[in-house]
């Protein structure tokens, strides 16, 4: 157990996120006590029986009530007004954060509702799991993950140091990066994928000479993967589109055009050019082996589970 | 240890897919003796060093001699010439099969060469890492996946049914299919995805303002299934591309319709039309966990084996 780093946490919104923050929370003893708040009156149950946080509230302002930090959780879209709810309740020296997956919209939406005395430092963690709800979370989410702490203009130092050291108890490792910056490689590494999942499994919904059936038995050739990330969070990604508009469309745009490329070699037969492309792609896989953010058991090591579940079906 | 359903197997190409089906025949016993032939001498040094086959050939003609049931297990492109290589010396009543991706095109290729008095029945397992060589087989590879024959005209049912127990012995599960809707099929649930998987790896590695080190870093976001998809054989999946032209070509036309209607949401503040599309997209994932075709743990169960990767990271 360490020692605590906050006497009191306040998560706002009880999803995948804010419950798996609370067991990593709990496991390395890095709060006195934390509070938390739903919108749902279902989720606020849930939370309540199974032990979720240690007093679940009412409502954001009772939640937020003496809290040294808090974090919100809630849909990108919703940072902004669950912000301006809980303003005049916060604690005078308290820090705001959130762990929203865009950062320039969620600092325009936020910041300007910040009491003074009152610290800001929006962050973001790079986990999750296709899972959503209170029930979802687990302790390990963030272990060798990484949490991006993006400061903003006139961020307190040391308001930004304590919220580096709760996230490293929680397990994750902890950079800093500028909002347009975090923005535009999140376009990359996650926005655009999940897109272009979302608009895969889409399209093979869609179409009636392949059957459901038939895709989501053969789903093993590849599209399985796609089919992970088109199961996150609908309101979630519907909010983070709407607010990285202009870095998602940009990478868009050069993903649409590189795939044209590889069309257009496919029409012509252009063996050479698909086979350079494809050779070029694997060392990136290597890379993030090594950078220890993946497993390089074949198939991601969930052989063994699949099969397990699968038991009853040969 | 089942009895054994031909006396002699010869696998032609010493990849993933031979080697795992070496293993699986050898942990059920299905065949007398398993020979092998890969064109690399390499390649058939280390078979031999790793016990892969009971017999490694130095020509693919040695290695067929005799044997009741051939698999080619080559690249798409190379199954019509390789076929032209050994058909004179195919055992009468011999039945040969293959394991490419594309179904039309290999048919094509190698029921010209087939000889009178040899059975051709087509198959295709659907399973794979994204692993490739000799060294990458494991017996487990193919439980619960499927394995579609593609039975040409004229197939012998019995010849047909041999082969069916083969793979049913090798742990798959086995469908019929036609040609052409195979490759449709195959076209949404494996090609097109590996082509978009490819494609967005390559537009991440070419952007400069985004360094390479932080797509490898934050690739947990979602970018990392992309990549383990595209490093995937690029031999096999030019091919692939080359040889499943018109279906590719057709299922991407719909890709790219129904990614610009949702780049069109993104540019308008369409809300409500990309939340409704991705809470469509979830119940397909749900499909595929109650079909056994994956695991339902968080993040594919890979944490765990991700967090002992680099325990020593942190």
């Amino acid at each position: 157990m360490s020692q605590p780093i906050y006497d009191r946490i306040a998560l706002i919104g009880l999803g995948l996120i804010a419950s798996s923050m609370f067991w990593a929370i709990k496991r390395s003893g890095l709060a006195g006590e934390v509070t938390g708040y739903a919108r749902s009156p279902e989720t606020r149950n849930k939370a309540r029986e199974i032990g979720l946080c240690d007093r679940i509230c009412d409502s954001a302002v009772e939640a937020v009530e003496g809290a040294d930090l808090v974090v919100l959780c809630v849909p990108v879209g919703a940072m902004g007004p669950v912000m301006q709810d809980i303003a005049s309740a916060l604690k005078p020296g308290a820090t705001v954060s959130d762990v929203g997956s865009v950062k320039r919209n969620v600092i325009e939406a936020v910041l300007p509702h910040i009491p003074k005395g009152v610290h800001f430092v929006p962050a973001h963690p790079l986990a999750g799991t296709e899972h959503s709800g209170p029930e979802s979370g687990f302790a390990e989410l963030y272990d060798n993950r990484w949490c991006l702490l993006v400061p903003v203009e006139g961020s307190d130092p040391e308001a930004v140091a304590r919220l580096r050291a709760l996230w490293e108890g929680i397990g994750a490792n902890v950079d800093e990066m500028e909002a347009d910056h975090h923005d535009l490689v999140l376009a990359v590494t996650s926005h655009t994928p999940h897109l272009i999942a979302y608009t895969m499994v889409g399209v093979a919904d869609d179409l009636r000479r392949v059957t459901d059936s038939e895709v989501i038995k053969y789903s093993a050739a590849g599209f399985r993967d796609f089919t992970r990330i088109a199961a996150s969070d609908p309101t979630m990604w519907r909010d983070v589109f709407l607010s990285n508009k202009e870095a998602t469309l940009e990478i868009l745009g050069r993903f649409t055009e590189e795939l044209f490329a590889l069309q257009r070699a496919i029409r012509t037969g252009d063996g050479e050019h698909l086979h350079d492309y494809f050779t070029h792609t694997r060392a990136i896989r290597r890379g993030i082996i090594e950078a220890g953010q993946d497993t390089d058991a074949p198939d991601f090591g969930r052989g063994q589970s699949a099969a397990k579940t699968i038991g009853t079906e040969k």
